[in-house]
């Protein structure tokens, strides 16, 4: 019965034979990003997070990824419910996307389902999540699935990594992670857990690769509380304003505490800083003192020195507190000289010229800037560097490793650090999005199948394709811009109007002799279609080459030419393109329009044309 | 007489006021790239460098970016000549823009020369530039500027600072440099000649303020020797790849003294790495035993642990050898997991995604890669670092100072550094692009003036502007991809042909209902244009508002009606745009070409056209 469903997979089972155990990474490999990991034995199916990614410059236009979720969907009646680690976005931003195709319930701690709710709440008020709240230390079973929640330190609190019986053997999913010995709340990465699983035996271990290329050990956290105090007493004049993740409660609970030691009240700016700020004091992850917390109608009454201002935008995200604060366009907030910025993040590949344009615009009004680049412990990461992860493997001991989460780079290295504490090679698998690990009792576990994994892109409500036409389109249109001819065109050829040419994105469409020179080339594309060898194909042969005006020309042949539309289409296209090429070296995208009296609609059902027609 | 040319000036300076000495920055501030500055005394003027940047992804489809020498061009006949600091690109890399307009001499180290010179070549074969080559140690006058080369090391040989004396003081111009104690070539920063200018008094220093942000020292080249001699060793089973810059003639000699120590053939691979080997094994900068150069139809014979390949890419540049072979699409090179490939090169900002892909591809070939991240000492900077931007200005000692090249966080770090070592605030000036800073007898120093600067795009043969209307539509179209919309209307407003469609870079486009929708939209926007309201303007009205198609519509009115062309077509540009706001959050570019029968050319010379028009 399973098998009917699974048909989005490649599986060479055979009938009658247990489908094993199956792991199946739906994102998060071979990128930082929309994690999402299938856990599956036989007819059951539980999910590990459900994230997003943003996009890059090569996805303009584009709002977030997510995974496809194809084999799910594919797979419903499966699905257990998909448990989530931490309240990262990119564990948990995919959850809008997903919950309207596939309503399953929802496990998490207290902090992941209250920013995950208030997420959903604004994104989609007309869903009901199912929320399952637990807690570090519970033993929940999702069906076959006994899954064991254990507490690990990471940048945002109440993150867990999860055990996972099944009737194959125990997979660990460490989640994001750091050893920090000194957390900020206190709740250290649960060692003995982590052992007793190992004690236990584990089958396989999937742990978070993004620092496997950092040496030695991350930082505390704790640090930056060193490095805030040093700031408050070197800034003692200024007014402070501070920017850092707004899902980052620890740091936001260090620059708190610094602003009560030295006597300064903290006002909170930006959306999700302040919802986050909301969220994680009512449910007890943040303390800060009601009586410090400075109103932002108040913000102009406080003495500079005795504020500090804690904000969004520390990766340059536009219209976050800190780029509008940069730009002279915050509605609150007017920097100057007498101001300290302090950026306590460091900067997510991808976001570095945002951050620098932000740091630059802040240097030129005269601000103090404190920043990665060129102060010492502006930042500590989040995730385990290289000897950590060789203790969490110490710890786990696990039979099978997959690396997850991370570049391949980074799944590579992490895969080495795997050998050095000697795990066999052949034990270590480096997995794709969509690659199937198979254990089957009695025989060795492999990687030969695959379902569908992507990525999905999502544009305002349309849902796309990464590998489809339309980016491929928008990057040609951004390079190139784009030339646009309409001719109107009686059934015999003949020009029923001027032509209409309109140019987007062309420098040489800055010159009115471009245009000029367009028109004849449209002229003259005319004329090559009226030739004798262009009428072979839909129109009987007239004789006669003729050198006349397209005008005067299908006059003359009116009574017997019907017009071959691709033909003139293709003929304008090339000698448009003839024309920018001598002009510049961009070739734009020329897009022929034609109509033609008492014709056939040229593309106005568009898709069936789109197909056949591609970019020149 | 000078002042009639001045014209781009705002200078308060009444006539029989001498002009002074001017110093004008016409790139390179406030930015990394396209260096370009200029020293004006009375009617003369002498530019140093003449450098290119590369464009981000911010203007797509840009080649790359010069400084505006409009205040050049404007003084044509003061020009004296360019001095070239080394032979960079940011440096060098505008000339064949500048020579075009500006034919005057050049002076540059041979090495200098000898790049630019096959640069140009290749680029301008028509240009017959004026070099006057200079070396190191000598004094040459310039008009009234008596000029003195100073060798400095730098990440490329031949490299030197200047010291102008003009009428009313020393001016000393850094050039790119740092204090490296063990250079490669032995050619130490001439501390002596340095100093000397210092001791005889400098007026103005402008100093490379690239690394003002690192502390402590850069460290020497030599450090990648002891790191390639660990590689070679460690790798010594592997055929080797080293990737690096190919202008980094240092770094090239060392890993050919590596190949020769390890015995090892070289091979060059790459076209600009060819050519720059070429240069400067010819003009005496690189040494290599010809014997130990393997040619590339060779390779396949040589042993792989006998072979060093060195090759282009280090910035994951596309069709670059690197980046070609971790695609598995050069020529010659197929990688395998019996590679090592070492990147000895730091990712240039901007470049991240570029480098990042690029080791994720060798990785996933199976390669042992050793980069930046991951692996110590694989690049040091050309650039100095806090401690030796410091000895430089204790060195020349300074009356004004100004930190040139580099970003706005970069010039007000070094700004810092300056006051540190005892140059008055009000001594420093922080100066843009096109800000003018003017010494007079007897006077106050004063940057109040400013000429026209800025950045020329340059696309193909196109030329354009930096904050143009053509950037901003290539980004739309980027964003949200086109709609055209073509009709072909009488004159009376009657629909000759169907309506024709088409779309580009628009998710919503491949759904064919959307299309069916647009079509609707148009056939509505076509009834609005018919009712009595929108008629008054050109055409008496007809009475009742119709209920009936736009073509019997039409046919109805057509005895009383002339079309208002402008109001069809923001109608159109309307009842679409709500369509596709409906349908997803992207604001498509609507483009509708209206041809009408007899009429006017809608958009035929389009130039007027663009201005009347914006983008929706």
């Amino acid at each position: 019965m399973a098998e009917k469903t699974r048909s989005t997979g490649r599986r060479k089972g055979g009938r009658g034979k247990s489908a094993g155990l199956r792991v199946i990474p739906l994102g998060g490999l071979g990128e930082v990003g929309k994690n999402m990991y299938v856990v599956e034995y036989e007819d059951d199916i539980l999910v590990i997070d459900s994230g997003l990614m943003f996009p890059d410059q090569d996805l303009p236009g584009i709002d977030l990824i997510v995974p496809d979720i194809s084999y799910l969907e594919a797979n419903r009646e499966k699905v257990l419910g998909i448990v989530l680690t931490h309240g990262h976005e990119d564990h948990t931003g995919g959850l809008s996307f997903v919950l309207q195709r596939l309503d399953v319930p929802i496990y998490g701690t207290k902090l992941t389902l209250g920013l995950v709710g208030n997420r959903l709440q604004e994104d989609m008020p007309f869903l009901t999540p199912q929320f399952r709240e637990v807690k570090a230390g519970d033993v929940i079973d999702i069906g076959p699935f006994r899954t064991r929640f254990i507490a690990v330190s990471h940048s945002i609190p109440d993150g867990v990594a999860l055990s996972i019986e099944t009737p194959l053997g125990r997979i660990v999913h460490t989640g994001d992670f750091k050893l920090d010995s000194t957390p900020i709340d206190g709740r250290v990465t649960d060692y003995g857990a982590l052992a007793g699983e190992g004690d236990k035996g584990v089958l396989l271990l999937l742990s978070d690769s993004t620092n496997a290329e950092r040496n030695g050990f991350t930082p505390s956290e704790r640090i930056i509380g060193n490095t805030l105090d040093s700031l408050y007493r070197n800034y003692r004049s200024k007014r402070l304003i501070v920017s850092s993740f707004a899902s980052n409660v620890h740091r936001i609970q260090q620059v708190a505490d610094g602003a009560a030691r030295f006597n300064r009240k903290i006002a909170f700016l930006g959306r999700s800083m302040v919802r986050n700020v909301e969220i994680a004091s009512k449910l007890g992850y943040l303390h800060v003192d009601e009586k410090m917390i400075a109103p932002v109608e108040d913000i102009g009454k406080i003495p500079p020195n005795q504020l500090v201002i804690m904000t969004t935008g520390s990766q340059g995200e536009p219209f976050s507190g800190l780029v509008m604060m940069s730009m002279g366009e915050h509605k609150q907030i007017t920097l100057s000289e007498r101001d300290a910025v302090f950026i306590l993040a460091s900067v997510i590949p991808g976001n570095e010229k945002l951050v620098n344009n932000t740091i630059n615009r802040l240097f030129s009004i005269g601000c103090e800037v404190v920043y990665e680049a060129a102060d010492k412990m502006t930042h500590v990461s989040g995730h385990a560097s290289a000897e950590e992860l060789k203790i969490m493997l110490n710890l786990v001991r696990p039979q099978y490793f997959v690396p997850i989460h991370g570049e391949q780079r980074h799944l590579a290295r992490h895969a080495k650090l795997a050998e050095d504490v000697g795990i066999p090679p052949r034990n270590i698998f480096i997995m794709s999005n969509g690659d199937v690990l198979t254990f089957q009792k009695g025989a060795k576990p492999h990687v030969r199948d695959r379902v569908q994994a992507g990525a999905v892109l999502i544009d305002g409500n349309a849902v796309g394709e990464i590998k489809s036409r339309v980016m491929k389109e928008r990057r040609d249109l951004a390079e190139d811009g784009i030339i646009v001819v309409s001719l109107a065109l009686s059934e015999d050829g003949t020009l029923l109007a001027p032509i209409a040419i309109e140019s987007r994105g062309l420098f040489a469409g800055d010159d009115a002799n471009v245009f000029a020179e367009v028109e004849k080339a449209v002229l003259k594309a005319l004329k090559d279609i009226s030739s004798p060898h262009s009428r072979t194909r839909s129109a009987p042969r007239t004789g006669r080459q003729g050198k006349s005006t397209p005008r005067s020309q299908s006059a003359r042949s009116s009574h017997a030419i019907s017009l071959d539309v691709e033909a003139v289409s293709r003929s304008v296209k090339s000698r448009v393109s003839d024309v920018l090429r001598r002009r510049s070296s961009s070739y734009a995208v020329v897009l022929p329009l034609i109509s033609v009296q008492g014709g056939e609609p040229r593309a106005a059902s568009a898709a069936d044309f789109l197909e056949r027609e591609m970019l020149a």
